[in-house]
This record gives C-alpha cells, structure tokens and sequence, in this order.
C-alpha cells in the first residue's frame, strides 16, 4: 500500500514525528505477542489536535490506522492492521488530578504506574494494575479493558472509566459521561475493549479511591496445583476477599526465580499462592485463609512482615512474563477465565495437558478472579511444534468456555484470539457487534481485522 | 391506532393474556410520574416465547411495543408510546440460582426483593436495592440501571448484570456475556440503562455476592441541611464508605414520620442522616463519623442496636416516596446526582429554592453517592403552578450539570428528562447513540420517543 504522507505532514504539530521510513521502526511493528504487522508509516502523535488530524486524513483517504500505546498488549491488539498507519499516543501524556472529586483526567498516554504515583501524593489510587502496569498506558488499558492483581478487590478498567473523549473514524469527537456513565445509552462502556476498533480514544476521565494501606503478606506452598486451586475456590466462596490473590505453579516460580534470585521461594513446591489480605481486617482474613490453606495440605504458610522482603516476593509474581520470554524463543501466552468454583477444574486441566505434552507450559494468575494465564514456551519456529500448540490453545479455550468462563480474561482478543470469539458468543449476537462497528466505522479503518473472526 | 391483533393472539401461550378491551386497565397506562399513555393493547406474556412472538409481530406490523415490570419507574420509561403494544414481563418471573457459581438466572420479571430474598438462602445477596425494591422487577432495574441505598458501598445495576439475554426490534435473540461481559464490545452494558429503547429484555444473569452482616446504625440531626451535607462529603472525602449514607431534610422526614408514626426522629430537625457502617470495622467507623457529625456541629446522634427500632428507622427512609406523594395531588421527584465534594452546594442549592418558592419542596437521597432526590409537590393543575415547576426543574437539573453532575442518578431518563439529555451530552455524542438506536431499532418501534430530545 503506497500512501502519500504529505497532506498529513504538513498538517501535523511536529512534521518529523510523522515516520514515512520505517528502517529501524520495527519496535512498532509488533506488541508483547509474536504477531508482526507491516504499516505504512508511523505517527509519534504530539497533541489531542495531531490524533484528529490523522483520523481525518486516514478517513479521507481511507487508510486504516492502527493506534498504539506502550505496546505490552499480549493479543495482537495494537499490531498493525496491513498498510496502517500506526498513531503511537505515548507522548499525550497530560495528567490533571482533582483530588476533592477524586477524578483522573488523563491523556491516553499516561502510564498506569505514573497514574497511580500522581494520585498517591493525594493519598488516592487507581487500582486496576495489568502487570505491565509500570510501561502500559491508559489508553491502552481502555482498549483492552486490562485488570491487575488487584481486580478481585477492587474491579478492572472498566470499573474505573467515568467518562471517555473519542474520535470516531469520520473525524467525529464523541464525550460520553464525565462524573458518571450511567445515563444516556452507556457508548464509553462500549468503547472500553473495543481494541481500537470503534473511535480512537483522546483523553481518559478515571475514578480514584483512597489509597488503601497495606494488607499483610502470605506466601503459602503445595505440593499439588489442585491443592493450591481448592484453596482459592474455598477463600472466595466463604466471601473473603483478599486484596490480592495469585496463584503461580511451581514452574513459574522457579523462571522467575532463576531471573533474579529471591531468597525463600522453595523450588520443589508444585504450586504457590502469593497472597495481600485486606488492609482493614488483616488479622480475622489471615486467620481464615490459614485455616483454608491447612484444610488443603499446604506445606509452608509464612507470613511476611519486612517490607523489603514482601517487594521481592511480589517482584516474583511480576517477573513471570518477562522471565518465560527470556528462556523461549517465543511464548504463547493465554488468559482464560472461569467463575471460581470452576478454578480446580481448569487448574487441573493443564496440569495434565503439562503432563501429556512435550512442551514446557507453565500457568500463574489472578486467581482470586478466577484468571489463569497459561504459557506455552515455544523453542522455535518448527512448524511440528506450532501445530502442537494451536492445538493445545484451542483445548484450553474451548476448556475455559465449557467451565463457563471466557477466553480471554483480560488481555483481550485481538488478532490472538479473534477465531475464537464465535466460541464465546453466537451468531447473531456476533452479527449485532459487527453492526455497532459497521455503524461507527463504515469504511473499516480503525484496526480492521481485530477482534472479530476474519470472514472468507 | 385500530391494530388486528388476531393473528397475534392464536399465537400465544394463552389467548387471555393479551387485553384488546383496556377498560379498567389504566394500571398499565403508566408508571409512579404524572405522565399517561395510549396503549392499543396489553400483553401479560406468559412464557418467553410470548415475549419472542410479540416482538415479531411488532416487526412486521411496525407497531410501537413499551415493556413494563411493576411500573414503579419514576421517570416515566414505561410510560406506553403511543398506540404501543405493551408487554407486561411480570410472570416471566423464573428465577435459578447458582450458589457455588454465585450466579443468578432471573426472568426479567423477578421482583428485587424476590431475589434477595432466595439468594439470603444462600448466605448471598444482590445489593442494588432501590427503594421500591420490594415491587420492582429486575427487569425494569437493568433498563433503568437502577442504584439503591447500598450502591456507594457496592454499586448499582451494572454492576451486578453479568449477562442478558435480548430480542432486538427485528426478533434477533441476542446473548451477552453470561459468566461474565469483559469481552467483545460490551454489548451488555449497553443494553443496561437503554430504557427499553434497544431491546426487549428476557433473562438477566446477576453476579451474588456473599451476605454482608449488619453494620451499627447511626441517627444524626442537624439544624441546618448544609451542615449535614457538609458531613456526608466529609466523611466521604476521608475514604469511609459505610453500608448506607442517607440524606433526608427536615420536611421529607416529617412526611414519612405523619404517613407512619416513628418515635426518636426529631422533627424540629433541619436534616438527618441516617447510616449503616460497614459490617466489617464497626467500631472503627463508627467513631470516625462521629467525629465528623461532632466537627459539623449535629445536634444529636444516635447509635441504635435495638433490631426493630433499627427497621422502624430505615422504614423512615423507605417511605418517603409513598408519603409525599400521599399528600400531594402529584409530586416531580427529580434524582439529581453531583461528585461528592460538590453535594454540599447542591444541598445549598435545594435549601435556597426551598426558601424562595410558595412550593413545598424536600429532597433526601443516597447521599454517600452524591444523589439527591428533589420532591416538588404540586396541589392540583393550576397551569401557573406547572410553569413554576418546570422552571424549579430546569433550574436544578441545570445546577446538577453545572457542579460537573448528572442530571439522573439513577430514576432514567424516559419522558421526565428527555429533553434534558442535550445539556448532558453534547450533540453528536447523542447523534452516536441515535445511531446506535438505528442499528438496534430501525423502525423506531421500540418504546418510542423515550430518552432523546423529540425532534420537531
């Protein structure tokens, strides 16, 4: 697709934000996943006016336009569509905090964790923290509709979204609610995890809480992923709510510990749970949870006070994903969901796809929302093997739907899971999306072939 | 409208159920606001299938349909359109729970309480509770996003709806989300607050949560609403979130104490709040709002143990609504909500209009949740009484947008606000949303000219 930038140019803040040679753009090509696309050029967009200069010129053109934020998405969300122009939004950074209505309004790229220092000073949060959250961007977590570590406290991105500025793909600038988004037909909870696919969001209006204070640490041991699974059933049925909540099999926890050294992880336990209670009743939900975890056969229930070692077991839980990439020439990495009751069942599951498959896959996640993220490490481009990991995706997604759950619980679907989608939803109801995108996206620019199965 | 409803009526469960003679049916000609319609028949659909055939009769005969449940709305969403069908969903009142997924069936037709009611069985609970929750149907919930006393602590409607099932204008069954509705465009939510406009409802899948225990309840009067206010912000501000925070001024509680005798409300009080603390830090919570009630200046509070006496108190707040409207000929209830630092001006606002109209006026609310419920009681149809009304209307609502509100916190918009939205969205967020109604409702048969501005 050969494009001709200059109009665009020549209407931009900065005409050398806009890159027409991308020799050495390759950053932008791709995001966390092993999808690569091929763009037409690169905006490194400067000001809210330049995003809607490049809609508009992409909708007369007919260009299709990929947007970006810090590129960590792990579905091939922002991996652009073929000819795209790619509109990175990292440098619409402007946050204004107004702490007596507790309200974030943020460029769409702000990073998560710059977000919730800012709001810090104010003695306020924003709690959905995905585990990129010290590179992702708002903008971003919309797209996707990210959760965290703290999502079965506290709620994921959507919970948070009071009210979004968007572009749609005619150029058009729509402001759903501010204070709330309660009213009129919900359009920002339509935008949030629509990937890109319905407008090009400007700016981010995000609800703070006060900051809660800390709750205490739990590092707990099995020697069964069932075990470890049962418990986290039995802690949320009995309605505790920790603050955090993650399980990680033993084979995550020896990568990450093999990727920076943390002393009291014991290698040898097939499962752990790394678990925050509540600030407010830390000592009554340190005592159920002990009570379920020796119910279950734990083998070792430590409860850590020093704050320095408590910030290296949970660097544990965020060194995961970047520790599986730097032992695999490639990771597919899944984020199926099911409703907790169901956790055992699909923890099971991959214990014995793990124990039937030649391939290392190891499994962690926000368990206290019924989230497992499942690794696949792929050692290279064997055409055997990735057959054999197609495979194995489409058990465990089609595993995750017949428990009840989803397939993507927070990473969104993407280009990674867009077959998958008429899984999750029937026909018509797939129909009435395509028909919401048809309505704010008639020419098909923004992020096409996302999300939706590609039709033949 | 002359409809041949004959082809409709074979095609039902039961003949009887559809009333072509609606003398002495003006129950269904409309909800609890002074608005009436003209229906041309009334369906009491028996099964789903019922509700299914409707809307494809509907279809093909492009005659406008109006669902309704128990007809508690106040503003006036289920009022018939003109000539419409309506469908009463009432016996579609199938309720299934599922206390290891903590998952609710309902039939659009299950009254709140009902649901409350079978899922404390399961040492569970649906929170949002809006004070007719002992009438209206969960149905009516979803399409006006109803909140309730507790949704400051835990939310209202949206938040609980994890799936619906839906007909479409053309008679497409659509199914959202059911374990949960994070993925896809978040059809669901859009359904939720659409007012009957975009769909006719015929399941609803809740998310249960585990029974909270009862927190204290607390009495606190002022002599001034302002300071009251100034408290709810306060306490608020401070990042106390008690079960229940609510607002009600002197006369509103005078009303509700004539209409049922309550001992211990002082009626000299300019304004009282009436709380619950969360369950969990009782005592700490408790003593943290004293504080702020005490740095307010209140008059009085109470901490009430007593379990009848504590009902006798939270039947004050519930019957507000029944009792003025039992002694006005008919009463505006607007539901106004601002971000909580700014509700201290809104009660300001109210006190000062309160002052300057011959009109009674009171207001109370979910106060944590900055909504404020303003009654304006009217004597009779005197034309001058009208237009002052109007004018103290559109004076407040406008005052609730202006503090960066909303001028419906949780009652819809329907045909009481409907010309209001325009000031709460600016004009092509609403023209998104109109086509988004297009989409869904190409021929404008579903609840017509409810919500958006009438168009001349």
């Amino acid at each position: 697709m050969i494009v001709n930038y200059r109009e665009l140019q020549k209407n931009l803040r900065a005409p050398m934000s806009l890159l027409t040679d991308l020799t050495g753009q390759e950053g932008f090509f791709h995001d966390e996943t092993i999808y690569r696309g091929t763009p037409s050029a690169v905006l490194i967009a400067e000001t809210k006016d330049d995003l809607i200069t490049a809609v508009r010129f992409c909708h007369r053109h007919k260009i299709p336009i990929t947007t970006r934020g810090a590129g960590t998405g792990l579905s091939g969300g922002c991996v652009p569509s073929e000819g795209a122009l790619v509109v990175s939004t990292v440098k619409l950074n402007s946050l204004i905090i107004d702490p007596k209505r507790k309200i974030a309004f943020c460029g769409p790229g702000v990073i998560t964790k710059t977000l919730q220092d800012e709001a810090a000073r104010y003695g306020l949060t924003y709690p959905p923290d995905p585990a990129s959250y010290e590179e992702s961007t708002l903008g971003g977590n919309v797209a996707e509709n990210a959760g965290g570590l703290r999502c079965k406290r506290f709620g994921v991105t959507k919970d948070y979204v009071l009210g979004l500025e968007a572009i749609t793909a005619d150029g058009t600038l729509l402001k759903t609610g501010l204070y709330n988004d309660n009213r009129g037909f919900l359009l920002g909870d339509l935008l949030v995890a629509s990937e890109g696919t319905l407008a090009v969001i400007t700016e981010i209006a995000v609800r703070l809480i006060p900051l809660p204070g800390r709750g205490a640490t739990l590092l707990v041991t099995f020697d069964a992923p069932e075990k470890a699974a049962q418990t986290v059933a039995d802690i949320i049925s009995e309605g505790i709510i920790p603050g955090v909540l993650e399980y990680i099999d033993g084979d995550a926890a020896a990568c990450a510990v093999a990727y920076e050294k943390t002393e009291g992880i014991d290698e040898k336990a097939a499962a752990i749970l790394l678990m925050e209670t509540s600030d407010i009743d830390k000592e009554r939900q340190t005592s159920q949870i002990r009570r379920f975890c020796e119910k279950n056969g734990c083998l070792y229930l430590q409860i850590e006070s020093d704050p320095e070692r408590v910030d290296s077991l949970w660097r544990v839980r965020r060194n995961i994903s970047n520790a599986t990439k730097a032992i695999a020439k490639a990771k597919i990495s899944e984020d199926v969901a099911v409703p907790i009751s169901q956790f055992p069942h699909l923890v099971a599951f991959v214990s014995e796809m793990n124990r039937q498959s030649p391939l290392r896959i190891n499994s962690y996640g926000h368990a206290g929302d019924g989230n497992l993220h499942v690794n696949i490490l792929s050692l290279g481009t064997d055409p055997e093997e990735t057959a054999q990991i197609d495979k194995l995706v489409d058990l465990l997604l089609k595993k995750a739907l017949q428990l009840g759950g989803t397939i993507s619980g927070e990473h969104g679907i993407g280009l990674a899971k867009r077959e998958y989608l008429k899984y999750e939803f029937d026909p018509a109801t797939l129909e009435a999306m395509c028909s919401v995108k048809s309505i704010f996206d008639p020419n098909d620019i923004l992020n096409p072939k996302k999300m939706f199965p590609v039709k033949n």
